[in-house]
């Protein structure tokens, strides 16, 4: 069985997301920085159809891993920005278009139900009755690959509160937002020790990768 | 002239101090976890009167640093705990006992005039005037040495905030505090950018080097 993967690039003040997301901006102000470092990446480039990229290590360590990645498990936030009920959100279809990036199946966690969204090379999968229910059905889909909890914040969190997480990857970037959105601000009450198990540098962001000790 | 470097040790979810503070733990709930890495390494154990300790890269990259610093400035906190007039103050000769560990002069933010506490190889100097001219102080003690601005999170906050940090150096623990002082918290309203010059990988802690971009 693969191991479950929590992956989000932070801000050096620990933000995720700058403050004011809109539908424009759904990072935030200033949330497009942390991400700097990947969207150069030909690893990156070419599942989102662009041309050209980055080769070296850090392309390396980003293709490895998508290349382990057999399932994602998201929050509903991250996928369409919403939080009502589907017809009611201005990105329904989420933020990602007909060819979604993924390649893989995807399971969104949602207080609403609905049928899967299957689009071109990516299902995405509603799932209502928790995380712990989304990371069993993402498990079975990714079979011996690992499972990535992709986002947001709060999702991520609580899957380290259920103690789901096996390895946390942290991409911080030398930027500071200020305000917005807190990795580890809804970590609670049993704080997890982490040991870092890998350091890869770059200019735009440091990669670090901890195993989470249970 | 040398540098102006800020440097501390904070936990993964940016505490510099836990929650809590007394007279016996300075640092709060759980804040000793993050000064675990230091206290290991000879260069730090041998001008703390401490025996043995480890040597390698990282106690290497310690004692450069140390080396390099010709003057330290810190807040009234991290020097005596107390916030009070110095005769109201439980520790009014500091944390640091009869031989501080310095050996090089110290400017310490007070609003409480002082005069000297010259100790052995170390002198504490009370500036009221200031950061920026307890900064001007210890440059001119320090030469063509680094002046290192030592804590706490509010004192490194109110100097990259004044622009007068050149590098900061972070020793990121991985550990959650969950709760206590926050570095940054107190950087606004322009937030500087960084350039990360060096990272250091170590079991117990992350080194991260920045250089502060003006």
């Amino acid at each position: 069985m693969g191991k479950v993967v929590a992956e989000i690039s932070t801000s050096l003040d620990g933000y995720v997301a700058g403050p004011d997301p809109t539908l424009e901006e759904p990072l935030g102000v200033g949330g497009e920085q942390l991400h700097e470092w990947v969207v150069r990446l030909k690893s990156f480039r070419e599942p989102h159809g662009l041309p050209g990229g980055e080769t070296g290590p850090e392309d390396d360590f980003f293709a490895e891993a998508v290349n382990a990645t057999g399932a994602v498990v998201m929050g509903r936030r991250m996928f369409s920005g919403g939080e009502g009920p589907w017809e009611h959100d201005a990105k329904a279809n989420g933020w990602w278009g007909d060819e979604p990036p993924f390649h893989k199946p995807v399971f969104v966690l949602t207080h609403h139900a609905r049928k899967p969204l299957v689009l071109e090379e990516t299902t995405f999968t509603f799932v209502t009755d928790g995380l712990g229910s989304a990371i069993d059905d993402a498990r079975a889909a990714a079979a011996e690959q690992d499972v990535l909890v992709a986002g947001g914040a709060e999702t991520i969190d609580q899957a380290i509160n259920a103690r789901l997480v096996d390895e946390l990857q942290l991409h911080i970037a030398p930027v500071l937002l200020g305000s917005g959105t807190r990795l580890f601000d809804g970590v609670a009450p049993e704080l997890p020790r982490f040991e870092v198990t890998q350091v890869l540098e770059s200019p735009l962001v440091t990669h670090l990768r901890y195993r989470v000790l249970k």
